[in-house]
């Protein structure tokens, strides 16, 4: 999506190498009129497979996903990172281990929010080693729903995530591919 | 506002006598369509207060927050509840008090996000004891910018917060006032 391509070469920055810094727009500071239009990018793209439900992580996620959820007119959830006090009764979790921070979260979802018989569109901000995908991969498979696909803004093509998770056979639509970063450039795979 | 309250009625749980429980169409689950209207509501009420940026906390506030920034077209800000490892450089923190999970964590904004000269409009999902906003408060204090209010989807107007912080001069636009809450009664203030 050159939108949001263009977006990231004029506000990305690129730290240690790896890492793509895109909090001017996406996950820190947000700019709402583009997220709204990255919903809007996402729900053009699975418009014909019968979404009935969002499903995201806290934090970084949820914007975008509450725009692909106004454009496809659907719910969204967003899993928990930690077991709140509010969080009660029946929950599907797992284990996401966190690269960034090096450490390993549980993410929940409330038994009532997913149901067997959904079918659950998964959003993320960042799809790098694809192991908060696969943990709500996971949820969905304890509440007996059906994954329709992921939407995900920033690809990291370089990292693996994406590439396993295609083979499982899960539908990846990212709306920007990132193939290398060298020095202050930064080059997208033609999608 | 009529509609949130009504929404309130209908899918609201109250636990152990004083938690109200929205996590169906606020922060768990969301309804996308009621939160762009609460957004629109909050831009409603701040139209004539030149707002330049929405300050809010994750990870519950980002939603609305976000409908918010959509409606009176200005960027959103949501402060991080821990320094993560691409949170760098100058930031502005503090310390918030959760009485919800009993606990003391920190909220954090890269500098760079908030400017004097900044007219900031605060938003969150809800208002109790008043502590997470007075830590948002003291950040934009930080920062040398300007608070022209506080959006709030429900305040606990039995709570101690919203009633401190309006003392302070601080104007808060609660979409509902929750009176008090009998059994599975819930009253609200008159608005």
């Amino acid at each position: 999506m050159k939108l949001l391509e263009e977006k990231i070469r004029r506000e990305g920055r690129i730290l240690h190498g790896s890492v793509l810094k895109v909090s001017s727009f996406l996950n820190h500071q947000m700019d709402p009129e583009l997220i709204m239009q990255l919903g809007d990018e996402f729900a053009r793209r699975f418009a014909n497979d019968q979404v009935s439900k969002i499903l995201t992580i806290e934090s970084s996620g949820i914007a975008l996903a509450l725009a692909a959820g106004v454009a496809l007119r659907v719910p969204v959830v967003f899993a928990k990172k930690h077991r709140s006090s509010n969080v009660f009764g029946e929950v599907y979790q797992t284990t996401v281990h966190s690269y960034t921070h090096d450490t390993d979260y549980n993410i929940v979802v409330e038994s009532e929010f997913l149901r067997s018989g959904d079918r659950i569109l998964l959003v993320d901000d960042f799809l790098a080693n694809g192991k908060a995908l696969e943990g709500l991969l996971e949820l969905v498979q304890q509440a007996g729903a059906e994954v329709v696909g992921a939407g995900i803004a920033i690809e990291k093509g370089f990292q693996e995530g994406g590439s396993l998770l295609r083979q499982k056979g899960l539908r990846i639509e990212s709306l920007a591919i990132v193939e290398k970063m060298e020095g202050s450039d930064i080059f997208f795979r033609n999608t």
